[in-house]
């Protein structure tokens, strides 16, 4: 193997079609090509989100796009909702409370999904709550939150509903008109397998019409100016050119694979990715039911230390996998299954992964992860 | 030619070396390899910048640089002093007003170059001031300001001098250490010659102190962030990684070149540009004295309009050239002469140039603007 397999949850690998895009020579931000290439570009983007609603590109890593869509509803001594399950979970309350937002948390406990029951008693003790926001995937966690159900919820009442998918558009069921999800954001390493450094967001109306009573500070991240400048199949400040070229591609292939299938096959990946891991007496660490599609998140067996286990994959086989975060550090590893990343990969990844918990001492029958992820790759062929 | 030339001041021509580079496999931008490749690109860009302070790079354009220098040190009611005489001055002036800064506006008439002696004189009546703020190279206009001069004034105040040199970093002269500056900025896409979508900012000690002690609403461009992250080489959100290669490998060539040799071909290319464009009749923007060394501003000469000039350079020759922005839109023209544009860029375009003004009627002796080059370049070889 040339490179280091990256099996963490973003970035992932990047197709070299897409790498080779990016490599293209820079056109002029201002001029009628590269505002086709943006226009096509955020069209697919409009599509992966499913919606009819225009989608922005922001030069920026997801974190930006998170910010843009705080700092631009949020005004000081707004009501903000903020489900909290993870790292993730707490920046949207950060932001919130950055902005001047007075956050009223939605504590849900790490490792389990959101309770729709929960988000509907809060809903109804705040119905003047300015906006909701919640984490699709939540990737500290390796949960999965159920974004259909809340957006259910949320439709008998005016409070924006703000989500994050950066870590499951592509990958996950996302369905911004179906689900009604007013403010909706994404980032291009994840399941899309762009490089990172580009960030896309997609506004209802509804969403709209507190954007333009909102004035908050902020400039680069201003969705206002990015409206105006969209009209115009411009940006309102130098794009990544670069970037917009691998989003192209990268989005391009997501439809030709077919949205469906790729949900589908992250899907299979996760399942196979579970049930690998239980063959070697590993334990999940999410609740059963809220298990993440991209990524799994697996307590460390004890007996072997993050930097031992993470270390061996690492150095001895090229493998890189994630840890925890926060206050999982030390006893969680995550991998990733995300973008291309498929059969072939997590082949080579519990392959080795066996042969690390064989050296620390570790005791199951050398094959059986295997055997587990051929079954389930097979049952959903 | 296989592409588009682009003769505008950013995006500039990127070498293949620099694409190449960036069409590289991405790496964990929290592994041990992107933190040395992290390092080792800041630490040119502070040898760029000729500054012994830390140097971060921002996953954003040239604007996100500009508000994280004015949102990490500007409060509510802060006095600041924005010098004013192009867009991008405008711009850190509406930055400052958006971080709620009380403006003090030194005006400088659109194609003139700041007076040293007027900043004297506003400095010594408002002493209290939190920063100036200046750009160096005003690309609206094609002017150079003189920071060497008002970095001496500043050196008895306790205003922290903020100057954009997004325009100007590595093709004209910048002494962060030198000068004084507190806060300098710059961009990729420009004299760097990488592509666009990252951006780069370096702080004096001072500044850190005002840093240190301000709470803006800012999170995706926190510099108190980014300067504990960058203590274990990361960036506190995920980067660009690919920008990141572009970068070292375009700072690479631009310390193989040498900063001195390249910023005096920079200076050689505008000289040459001048005089070439004098050749034709054609009458420069700028006060004589206050030009541009990395692009020149020119009239559009009386009976042709800005788009048949540009449309025609741009159709019928590949040549892509930039027109006036705001007030100027329709009275000038723009050629950048930035990165690795030199005189085989510059020959090509005031061939074309001449070819498409003989097009609309104008008369001169034909070849007589690449005399003028050939002379300019063989005069400073």
């Amino acid at each position: 193997m040339e490179d280091t397999l990256l099996m963490i949850p973003g970035p992932t690998t990047v197709p070299k079609r897409v790498l080779d895009a990016m490599a293209q020579p820079i056109t002029n931000h201002r001029g009628a090509l590269y505002g086709e290439i943006l226009d096509e570009t955020t069209a697919m983007m409009s599509e992966v989100f499913q919606t009819d609603n225009k989608s922005y590109l922001l030069t920026g890593s997801g974190t930006s796009a998170m910010e843009a869509a705080i700092a631009n509803i949020v005004e000081k001594g707004d009501k903000v909702i903020n489900v909290v399950g993870g790292k993730f979970g707490e920046r949207l309350q950060q932001l919130t409370e950055v902005f001047g937002g007075e956050s009223i948390e939605v504590t849900v406990p790490w490792g389990q999904a959101a309770d729709p029951a929960e988000i509907k008693r809060v809903m109804e003790e705040n119905d003047d709550a300015k906006a909701l926001t919640m984490i699709h995937n939540e990737s500290s966690t390796a949960v999965v939150n159920p974004i259909k159900e809340v957006g259910e919820i949320m439709k008998d009442y005016d409070t924006l509903f703000v989500v994050d998918t950066v870590s499951s558009l592509a990958g996950d069921n996302v369905q911004v008109d179906g689900y009604g999800l007013d403010i909706c954001l994404s980032g291009s390493q994840k399941c899309i397998a762009a490089p990172p450094g580009m960030s896309a967001i997609t506004v209802s109306d509804d969403a709209w019409n507190v954007i333009d009573k909102v004035n908050s500070p902020t400039y680069y991240l201003d969705m206002k100016k990015m409206r105006k400048s969209g009209e115009k199949s411009q940006t309102p400040y130098t794009p990544s050119v670069s970037m917009t070229y691998a989003m192209r591609e990268a989005l391009s292939m997501v439809l030709e694979e077919g949205l469906d299938n790729r949900i589908k096959r992250h899907h299979t990946g996760a399942e196979a990715t579970r049930t690998a891991a239980k063959a070697l007496g590993l334990e999940l660490f999410a609740r059963e039911g809220d298990y993440s599609n991209t990524l799994t998140g697996i307590y460390l067996p004890e007996g072997v230390s993050d930097s031992q286990l993470r270390g061996t994959m690492r150095d001895k086989y090229q493998i890189e996998l994630a840890g925890g975060q926060d206050d999982l550090k030390g006893k969680i590893f995550r991998i990733g299954h995300m973008g291309i990343t498929g059969l072939h990969e997590l082949s080579m990844t519990f392959t080795c992964l066996e042969m690390t918990l064989k050296e620390f001492g570790f005791e199951f029958e050398a094959g059986s992860s295997i055997a587990n992820l051929q079954e389930a790759y097979l049952k959903n062929m």
